[in-house]
């Protein structure tokens, strides 16, 4: 066996760190998650949110969002970006702003040409927990064990954001 | 009577020429009209529209507006957006690229620091009609007669635009 040859396919075609961005959009709060990925495993570079201030009109909290998620990506440099999609609304009111900062993050995302997947939360759920209608609990712990972590980020949020990173990982 | 100060004071402060673009925001068309409103009259200055690649996927779509947005805001610099609320909806499935289409448009506006005033479709009748029931003819009709002319842009989207602007420029 040519070990250079496979070592040279491997890096080069086979197992490729990608770096995964996932992105659980809102207006209050952005919620975002830098997996690394490596064919096999995942692990958590960088996590954080994106809070806007509530008192300040909506466009200027649009503008917030466009700004920072900007700044994210010329920092992280992610191969792709996993972002939850919105698919059932019970609430029109609490939807339309979700909706406004969505279409705000995919256009950075565009801009900067990140391939983008997106993934309904029952996804998110069904491919991380094998089951779509998993508890928040039951996702937590499967965050925790792919990771291979006691420790989350306190902000649903954040780790939401996380999950749907790995959620892509484990569709690509 | 100071003939002088009666010119000055009408140029700065009483009649300042006030430029509203309306933007009837969509994915496929979004609509826009340029009207200048003197204090008493409205003139069209320009209306067109942005229409998106329909063969390429909706980030992309997105960032081709938000371009299109700041090329036109630059070009005709604006001292107010007036924009269509979304309010009621009937089918979901198509508000949803619609509400990211305006959460691009609304980042743009802010991002030149223009004031945005929004108004239902509802509320665009009543302030053109009389009416907030009015009918499409009813509301080209005084479209036409506040501009004063009998054409209009073929475009729906574009004449709903410049209903928009008409309408703030009732409302200021």
């Amino acid at each position: 066996m040519n070990y250079f040859l496979l070592e040279f396919y491997k890096n080069k075609y086979i197992i490729n760190d990608m770096k995964i961005m996932g992105i659980d959009p809102g207006m209050a709060i952005v919620g975002y998650g830098l997996v690394e990925f490596d064919g096999e495993e995942c692990t958590l570079l960088h996590s954080g949110s994106i809070q806007t201030d509530k008192t300040k009109h909506e466009a200027a909290r649009l503008l917030e969002i466009y700004n920072d998620m900007e700044t994210l990506v010329q920092m992280y440099k992610p191969d792709a970006a996993s972002i939850e999609k919105l698919f059932f609304f019970k609430n029109q009111t609490t939807v339309m702003p979700v909706a406004h900062a969505r279409g705000v993050i995919l256009t950075v995302l565009e801009k900067y040409g990140i391939p983008i997947y997106e993934y309904t939360p029952m996804e998110v759920k069904q491919v991380l927990t094998g089951y779509g209608r998993a508890d928040k609990k039951e996702v937590e712990q499967m965050v925790k064990y792919t990771l291979g972590t006691e420790e989350l980020p306190k902000l649903d949020d954040t780790v939401d954001a996380i999950a749907i990173a790995i959620c892509h990982s484990r569709s690509i």
